[in-house]
């Protein structure tokens, strides 16, 4: 069963990835760890498959690229490997009952770059776990730009996404995120008392999310706490079972 | 009139910024540029207003950050600050006919950091230019990508929006890709041929745009031949003058 970690920078993924893989280590199952970030300079784990042993960011920045230049060149290159990786990746999945795959830092890298469109697409039925921290979460069409940035990866990676909300532990007031999250009629709700055309548009497309997909269910998550840890696993197993129906 | 050229790293905003620049003052118009991007190396253009003379990514890499956490980080260094700037810019733009905003080399430091947000809710009717390249679009699903990674841009920065074609120097079939831009009908019609979990939700999602926002024109420019430029200015002064109509 292979599980994508995927989120903006900071959202906690490599945090998460090394947290989530030894819990499930402790509950008696095999895991693999694979890292695909070029610009990571420690992991909180031992990786089985390492991009890094390709190419790094930094040693591309040596040849005076900047470090954005540097991390799109770096895919650049491993992107005539992508097969490769795909093939170890999937030798990884028949010897483990689970592969974490660690993305890279910058979500963008992943979901625009051919190597990460050609990897995700080509690996069987992986399921995508789309983080974000409660930071980025300070309106009300905030929560609507997360429920529909969870649909885009799945268009965009041709995946199933379960999106997570990470980081709970410094959150106080963890039932008003739920009530957004949980109900889109309670966000449209909201969304209704804003009258600027950011809040007419957030409506809108809160409306047609029921069209769109079915109701996914949100993950609340801490590395920390470990809480959500059992719940991220029972949806890693039906999703496995289903083949992707989350509802 | 204030520009905001938002994209992915390898997008072209850099080039087309500066470029574009330079067109608008060989037809007579004050130009100041404003660089948003902690982590760019060269600027083809003579900044009036640089947040690398305040903190640069690679100074902070020198601290022992890898480039992904550097650049997080500089635009941590930066939001106490996001007040000056926007006076500056505002400032700016009282002196000037076109600020054009060069924004961060990875789109997702704009739109997830509260640097970007702020700044952006905080100028005065800003134009919001999505640049996007050709070798992006793979398949016909990709265009419901990037039609509603515009909307996402409106949504979360509440600017209003205009999609951008970039490099069509080096795209063979520019009718093909206008086809698919310019005519939704078409593009559902092309959707509804691909049988897989992801043409269907493709195919769900083109079909609400009608509902969520009007059709938007797509400009297709090329920094090297200057094509598109005349029509990204109308544009420009078309938002200038009806503050966000741009059917």
């Amino acid at each position: 069963m292979i599980l994508a970690f995927v989120g903006t920078a900071g959202s906690g993924k490599t945090t998460l990835t090394g947290e989530f893989g030894r819990y499930l280590k402790e509950n008696g199952h095999n895991v693999a760890y694979v890292n695909l970030d070029t610009g990571v300079m420690r992991l909180p784990y031992k990786p089985d498959l390492d991009v890094r042993d390709e190419v790094t960011a930094w040693e591309i920045m040596e040849e005076g690229y900047g470090p954005n230049g540097a991390i799109v060149e770096s895919y650049d290159r491993l992107l005539p490997k992508v097969g490769s990786y795909i093939d170890r990746i999937i030798r990884l999945d028949t010897e483990n009952d689970y592969v974490l795959l660690d993305t890279p830092g910058q979500m963008e890298t992943f979901l625009f770059h051919e190597f990460g469109v050609r990897l995700m697409e080509s690996l069987p039925e992986p399921l995508t776990v789309y983080l974000f921290s409660p930071d980025i979460l300070r309106k009300p069409h905030d929560f609507c730009f997360v429920r529909f940035f969870g649909l885009m990866i799945d268009l965009r990676l041709g995946t199933t996404t379960v999106p997570v909300l990470s980081k709970i532990d410094i959150v106080e007031n963890i039932d008003e995120y739920r009530k957004y999250l949980d109900d889109v009629e309670y966000l449209k709700a909201r969304l209704k008392l804003d009258p600027s055309m950011q809040g007419l548009l957030a409506y809108k497309m809160c409306s047609t999310l029921p069209e769109l997909a079915p109701p996914t269910r949100v993950v609340y998550i801490s590395a920390k706490t470990r809480e959500g840890f059992d719940e991220l696993e029972t949806l890693a197993y039906e999703h496995y079972c289903t083949c992707g129906d989350l509802t």
